[in-house]
């Protein structure tokens, strides 16, 4: 059965362990789970009934076949493959700058996804399967100007380090790269303003760990002109 | 200056804290912040403006004065102290242990805090100080059966489980009890349906870490009867 993650093409959650396979240089199959309709055999694997859900096989005993693990929720996904291979490279120094990291994950996975991620996918996605009617523009409006507040924060932590986090790429770039790549899907993010922001993304964006990311299509959505473009 | 934790009484997220520093036995100064006002030195602190914010501080040089180490979101706060003092003992296990502490650790800080603690505080507290009128019924009664939803998935697993994620005390009970003691101080926990969940919180209560928790009171509203009974 090999490696499979259960995801969504623009869910940033899925998003994050997708770059972190990438930069594992795991395999993986890619399972699109449309979640909103409560699949009995999905919510078996994740009673939370949230994507992403990892199933990863493991040899526990050599003279036997390799058993199925499910494992589900962004940050508990990610921390496993970062401790259970490659030595947790993705979340590397002191006590201090692993709480660094930490902080910059969680705003991202909750201030950000609270304020502009999340609104916007409910708006201009989630709507359509759910019938929840047309999308709401002075909620997509405010999304779009807190998305614009976030991005000169980063823009400005950015002036005095390389990756968001300190020194080290870390699991604070990948969660905030996956959540700005589903705002650029869109083409909602203003790069311009925020030049280090904007070098920072652009870096992050010629990885190969990137690459699946920006050959997502979702039926009747299509991506800003942007979207693929590595010199944006 | 010694040890300072910015904090809301009610808020579930600063008690998780709290009682990660009761079993560890560390001091600590409690500063009620009322974060809403957005004050600040309480920004500078924590930009993105929310509790719980904890200021260590920290010997780095024998020879000088500690130094305040600033530390904000409640999992970055909560695997520091786990971190470094103590050695981790707070998620201890094999990566799949691990994972199981931190899926059901974000299980209550998301989607119970989503669907239960957030909206009853929001509707029970926060209004009150925002001017956001009187509470919503309709959000209350969701909330609340939402709420036995998840007393009754907790309840199944502590079927096969001493504690929330297997054998040991973990980050998981921590996070689980602060979360259901927010909703025990408003009476709005039915306990009875789930002896399993019961018994288990009735053990957390005991512990000398819940103590400060209980004594917590909030002007104009009063904890439920039993919100201090050993013997709920």
């Amino acid at each position: 059965m090999a490696r499979q993650l259960f995801h969504f093409p623009l869910c940033p959650f899925s998003r994050k362990v997708r770059i972190l396979l990438g930069e594992q240089k795991l395999e993986v199959t890619l399972v699109v789970e449309p979640f909103w309709n409560h699949r009995k055999e999905f919510l078996d694997l994740n009673p939370a009934g949230q994507v992403p859900v990892l199933v990863d096989d493991i040899l526990v005993d050599p003279r036997k076949l390799p058993v199925p693990k499910v494992l589900s929720n962004s940050d508990a996904i990610c921390q496993y493959l970062n401790e259970a291979y490659y030595e947790g490279v993705f979340m590397k120094g002191d006590v201090f700058e692993k709480a660094e990291i930490r902080r910059l994950t969680a705003w991202f996975d909750e201030k950000f996804f609270t304020e502009v991620s999340g609104p916007i996918l409910y708006e201009k996605v989630f709507k359509r399967y759910l019938g929840g009617g047309g999308p709401d523009s002075g909620r997509i409006r405010r999304a779009l100007i807190a998305c614009e507040r976030h991005l000169a924060y980063i823009d400005k932590i950015l002036t005095d380090r390389y990756w968001l986090a300190g020194d080290g790429y870390s699991l604070a770039d990948i969660t905030a790269s996956a959540h700005l790549s589903t705002m650029d899907y869109f083409g909602s993010v203003r790069w311009d303003p925020c030049p280090m922001a904007k070098e920072w993304y652009s870096r992050l964006k010629c990885r190969p760990s990137f690459k699946s990311l920006l050959k997502d299509r979702v039926s009747g959505i299509m991506p800003s002109s942007s979207y693929e473009d590595l010199d944006f």
